[in-house]
């Protein structure tokens, strides 16, 4: 349903980059859930601009819980979050010439040409400060139940981090970190290679791994509700999204079935698989091994370079180059964004399951 | 909603493996479709298994309309195909050893050791019958608006296929083919290995690629019923789908976005991409250029080579190997299914977007 | 979603009065359910036609459960019910002559002539023989939670059967009863009434009246998914049914509050309200007191009378006059049709609230 | 699902009595639609407590659009509406003792003691500002379509109006009006009896009826998704409604077929029905006649009448006397509401049927 996504714990975003405010109504959250604003606050920053590799739009995403918490703790009823927009600076864009990438030519053909053009409307990544919000709010909630989520940049302008292999220590890290990733080596070269595109006036991708631990077995439905089928549908939505892999993922397609399946065992009474190629999804059902999966993040669209292009208002060729401020790479931005539509995913998938209560 | 799939169009699909009917309902089809029964039946002969690179079950799919169509067209109520299972042996199944790669486990412990395990159940490849009868219909409507749908397989056993350069031809070959591939001599070097690796009691996996043509631009939503969203939850339906990418997907990880952008141009009047590596799709909004999908999958689990694994009813380890009939390959046996769940999201995507009617 | 209803427990209806099959799907059942087929096929019998104040179509009603069960019980996957069509008659009906008081006229603007019109085709009585076996799924699951569903005719033709006075025995009564008033003299002058009509080749409506005991407090949601807005959205589905009340209902406009509030008291340590003019709803949500809603029933439209109507085909006045079979009342079919819609309602309440596996 | 409504085009809707803000978010509009915000004020204004006969809380109503709206129209994006909560006096209520009628104790049973119990919380007549600024929305689209929607008072404290009989000029009438009665005797009556009541500390109910003219025929659909069923669905939302009923409603229980059915006639080229006792409604669908609908408002449950009750926190028998300020009559204030109510879901049921951009 358009800005509304999932079945027993949904989430409802709205706003616009130069609007007065973003934000997102949460339904379906059992009453009783202490809510501390500091974690959403940590977690916003953590989506924040950071230093000289993101844009310098600075907004302080100055949140308030308008609706759904009595008392320091969910009521039960819808849960409101307003950010309000400051930093906009809409002069910066001319409307009519399609951005290669962005949505400018698809948004005027879906809108009619009443859309809000001012920094990208309803399709900016500024949008994604709500689902940030709304997926802080879902963290609490799983975290009460044993539920945690960490992403880390396995992969950046070509540069790979190294894989999770404490999972402990390894989230503990990524929680606390504004670049989220392990090798501190191999972040100091992302670091480089961003700066290196940014002065060339281009942005870079790349791959970010996603790992939730906790889930219990036996969750999820065997079709179109499967697990995989809920992630990705809400992860798509991340602007810059193009794909995404489960386990092996793409790595399957050269493996044989004795490779690609995962032995089950019992070890100390508890089921296990000894390795974790389906990424801890059988049949689009969870089988309690940690939940492993990787998207790729485009590049920034936006650069500073001419490319061709049209204006679609006069429906003629023309050229374009990016004016005002921009991210020359948004993944280690949208991170923090993955763990945030993954946590309203696994609140949705859990309450579906075993009622809103559960959750409590 | 677990087993029904979209919003303005519609399918619910039920059945197990060897139950006595597997079988869809598919509503919000407008009134007045021809429906080419001859069509279906072509379609789901292309489901059936294959030669010797298949399993041995023979079901003949002799399906039935028993609603929605009157005098050969639609009108426009709920749309129901039935399938019986004929060829059924649940000796095959022995119900606790948890079979690796499958769901037996996950079943098991979804449906409180309830489920009908036979055959795989509900779970069962078996079902993508009815979700091909499915696609089917909703290829019917596409067609009639110029939309057009196929899948090859870019790779299998490590064999890869040319790619799609010749829209028109490509489309045309593959639409008559049971084994879905450009290239003859790929073609025969993938039967090979299928082949290799069924001697080995072993399977194989690989990518398949699907082109989707004549889609206006402006159809999808920025948010959660993004195009990619809505192909992706639908796609992960199918069982042994691991991951799935948009343009060039994954590839882009690794590109600048003065590479990865898309150039508009205007051509003979016509608004197109001068190349496409965003598939189609901006801001999760169709843009008029074919969209392109690539989804890989998993070797078939079932392996005649002992597995570890446990007994779920006694929680004790031990070893299992297949009995019975399997497929060593089911990329080929996939394309067509994939077709089918693409065309009853798109379908979906463009009734949502200007009223079912627009598709008579 | 059209043929499609309720959140966590729903249930999608096929088929046309004239076609091969009648059906329903059930998703989100939860496993482990014994079924017991009598129950349904008792349910079904209480819904067929009942002597000569009924119509002489003869159908057996011989339905099949051909997904979703697996020894007896239900294994978690969607259960279908398909019942065949026999007894049809598709030259009684003419096309183009819009019956007053039916949807013929309404269908073909709905469907742009291409609906099935034969016997009323997807708008016919007969689907909710699907309904009703639907709701005998959904009854037994109910039972066992505590939770029963009856329904007597409080007025049919202008006569009133006494109230509901003694529960249980009330109820036990109506379960058996193919005409279901529980005072004896009042059952007689209302058939007599009804076959008045029918001799002069009229139809006569009714009241029904529905007690639901049994449900938990606590069931329920403040906006939109009240349990009044849950069950009036299904009960209207139910053909001929023109308007719902709940507890005291219209005569609540010529109460003061004084009158119309429930006091609450604790009596046994249980919670209760020592009058039920709110029907055991407060603010759309369940106080644990027994359901209490009250559904007219319009006379059966089709009248042997000549009456003014249009030919929609022709656009041109003109007269019509009924022909071959019909009920002359269908008031008494109708009550174990809305036990059905009701029980399919609170199941998906309760799942809704405490998850499916609540009603195992 | 809870707090949203619609299909097509939905509505969600926040806020407590006593919280920063109320609010809705309206998803699925078209683009390009001129919003008047004076309309809206207008609408909210009707809605506004009214002299002696109302409560003294005194809101200001001071909307403001924060998304969706671009220049004055549209931009297809999601429209939130926040309203302020600023005369909240939350020390009139005491936490413990279930008001009869009201939700304080289902409430507590449905949210285990967690809900904000201010003012009703959620469950407050004050959240109907946000329905009605949505529906204020939703009527501007529909005007342009020529779809009109008004309510009257039909009856108020046993004094009945006199029928709509001039659609055109008591709609007018209607239009303007904070006390929604045609004949204005009757109208001073029912105030007499209102303030009467108010004297007693007591309170009164009463029938809206509404009139939805302009529906193009061939809207709705035969099952579940009738337009009474939405209609009736959302309907059941606004606090207070214990009934519906469309056309004739309950009165068609003593009626025959020949008197209740409505025969068609074509009266210069335009298909119409010489009477409406089914309230232009023929099996789920409309058919082009207006829409007529009556509802049920119960008395306000508050009364300054010492009450039986319990305290559900000790669960001990206790007596309750309302403090503070209250309504000794809802029913004039509903009316905007359900005008509102009934707005929106025409909207989703036009934008089902024809798509969103029908409406622009």
């Amino acid at each position: 349903m358009k800005n509304t996504f999932g079945n027993s714990i949904s989430v409802t975003i709205f706003g616009e980059s130069h609007g007065a405010y973003i934000g997102c109504v949460i339904d379906g959250l059992p009453a009783g859930l202490d809510i501390d604003e500091d974690f959403i606050r940590h977690r916003l920053d953590r989506r924040r601009p950071y230093g000289s590799i993101s844009t310098a739009r600075a907004e302080q995403d100055d949140f308030r819980i308008v609706s759904g918490v009595f008392d320091g703790k969910t009521c039960g009823t819808p849960l409101t979050v307003l950010i309000p927009n400051s930093d906009t600076r809409s002069r910066d864009y001319e409307y009519g010439k399609a951005r290669p990438g962005h949505a400018d030519y698809t948004a005027f053909v879906r809108y009619g040409g009443f859309e809000d053009y001012r920094g990208g409307g309803h399709f900016s990544g500024r949008i994604t400060a709500a689902l940030t919000a709304a997926g802080a709010v879902a963290m609490q909630t799983l975290l009460k139940k044993g539920v945690r989520i960490a992403t880390h940049i396995s992969e950046c302008a070509g540069i790979s981090d190294r894989p999770i292999n404490d999972l402990q220590n390894d989230m503990d890290k990524l929680d606390s970190s504004s670049f989220a990733v392990l090798d501190d080596e191999a972040a100091q070269k992302m670091k480089d290679r961003i700066l290196s595109a940014k002065k060339d006036g281009d942005s870079v991708g790349g791959i970010l791994e996603t790992v939730m631990t906790g889930m219990p077995a036996g969750v999820g439905d065997p079709w179109f509700d499967t697990v995989e089928g809920m992630l990705s549908h809400a992860v798509f939505s991340v602007p810059a999204v193009k794909g995404i892999e489960f386990g092996d993922g793409f790595a399957m397609a050269k493996m044989r079935a004795s490779r690609a399946n995962d032995p089950f065992r019992i070890e100390n009474g508890k089921i296990i698989t000894t390795k974790n190629s389906n990424g801890g999804i059988n049949g689009g059902i969870t089988n309690g091994m940690p939940i492993i999966m990787r998207t790729v993040i485009k590049p920034t669209p936006t650069v500073f370079i001419a490319q061709d292009t049209i204006d679609f208002k006069t429906r003629q060729n023309t050229v374009i180059s990016a004016k005002g401020r921009h991210d020359p790479c948004i993944v280690h931005r949208a991170a923090v964004v993955l763990d945030s539509v993954c946590a309203l995913t696994l609140a949705d998938l859990l309450a579906s399951r075993f009622g809103a209560d559960y959750l409590r």
